[in-house]
């Protein structure tokens, strides 16, 4: 049962704007590409084709403080824990760091476990399947975010 | 004084994802553009030089709840109001809502105004120019999102 | 039948990046935003489910000259025509100019019309259907970009 | 001195769109940052300050051509081949192989050297400074792309 995953992101050119530093919406890309190596890390998929449609995680919620500009070619480390597991849903919580330590934003992401119909493309929540929710539990609460 | 302003975005192909919906990203950046007209309605600009640097507004905040999926070539009504006026800093909240009225989005920035040393680049809050305060207001309660 | 259309794009600042101007990789979604718009006004869809799969046109080939940078808040007039018809694919080019003229960039994009089938997920090759073929023709020569 | 470079991107989900696939536009982007990677390997940035301005690298060409579809997680071996290096000016080409050989894409970035000055912001073409003419040759002919 895994609850947290950390991954490096180097800031790329195209990320930054003309204030000379990372575009704010930026960040909730960073979130889900670290959310989605941690189901890689699992031997999982975010995106998963079963009978009759596809299960996947759309968000519900999602937020994000931010604390210190993080600039071009700066690495930035992102550290994953699952704050809470729902029937349906899973609660991230993420925090940003520079490799010196200084923390540059803390966001969340709340997601929901859906199926894609293939005919009707209509979502419908469903519960975490049971090859997800084994793998995934929540952060022991005196570690949490 | 202004308290709110209105625009319409139709989903651009680009925006959309493999789960064939508006990536979720996305709805901070339309908060933004929405902004950014809000400030061009009044004759002002979200990115002043001045003498010595530039005038601009950071986030410290960004949230969104999605409610309602969004896709390719619908029109979406963006509303901005102002919640809160401080010293440094103003907060928005921001309606997405379909044109026959379904809600897709709620959201919020929280944003402080800088300016930023031409010399260093380093960037200090600074109290909201009288240029810009004497457009802008908070929406009166009752109204508020 | 027609064959050329133009809107106006105002940039956005997440479209800038730290040399503070738009990010060249921007013009190639610009110029996708104004192809869709151009099927529009021709009561026409990039993307139309059909019987048994989705029609719809991906690229073969994208390029872009830049003569001029373009800034935050600039106006700019994206005019594409239709360069080629072709029995599966439309070749069109784009011009970029600001309001007093001058041009900031000219582009291609070659697409080609392709059913995507529903249940393997492949696209193929396939004529472009009537409905929108008849509706569509290239630019006179002497008109040509 | 060196001429060419190479790395894996795996594809991310904001990066795909409603076809199921990596949306054009996104191959610009992987050509930016494999050319702004291969500066880093030799300990340079594409981006330096220097007395009374900036350097930097705009482009003014850049095109691509798409041979078979991307998909979400899956990895792409971005090769760069340095076709042609001129007194202001850097030609790359770009090979987008799949794991498994297949080719994806092939493109081309023209790049200028420019001074940015800090004043007015405005760009002049220089050329290109002797710490990095002297890191940076053409591929052989007989290798090039």
């Amino acid at each position: 049962m895994a609850y947290e995953f950390k991954q490096i992101h180097r800031v790329e050119f195209a990320e930054t704007d003309m204030a000379g530093i990372v575009h704010f919406s930026n960040f909730f890309r960073y979130m889900e590409v670290t959310e989605h190596a941690f189901f890689r890390s699992l031997g999982l998929s975010i995106f998963t084709q079963i009978e009759g449609g596809t299960v996947t995680w759309p968000r519900v919620h999602a937020d994000c403080d931010y604390k210190n500009p993080l600039r071009f070619e700066e690495e930035v480390e992102i550290l994953l824990r699952v704050r809470e597991k729902k029937h349906r849903s899973l609660v991230y919580g993420f925090t940003f760091r520079k490799r010196e330590g200084e923390i540059v934003a803390e966001g969340t992401l709340i997601t929901v476990c859906v199926k894609v119909d293939e005919q009707t493309s209509k979502m419908k929540a469903v519960p975490i399947p049971e090859a997800i929710s084994r793998m995934i539990e929540a952060a022991p609460e005196a570690n949490s975010l």
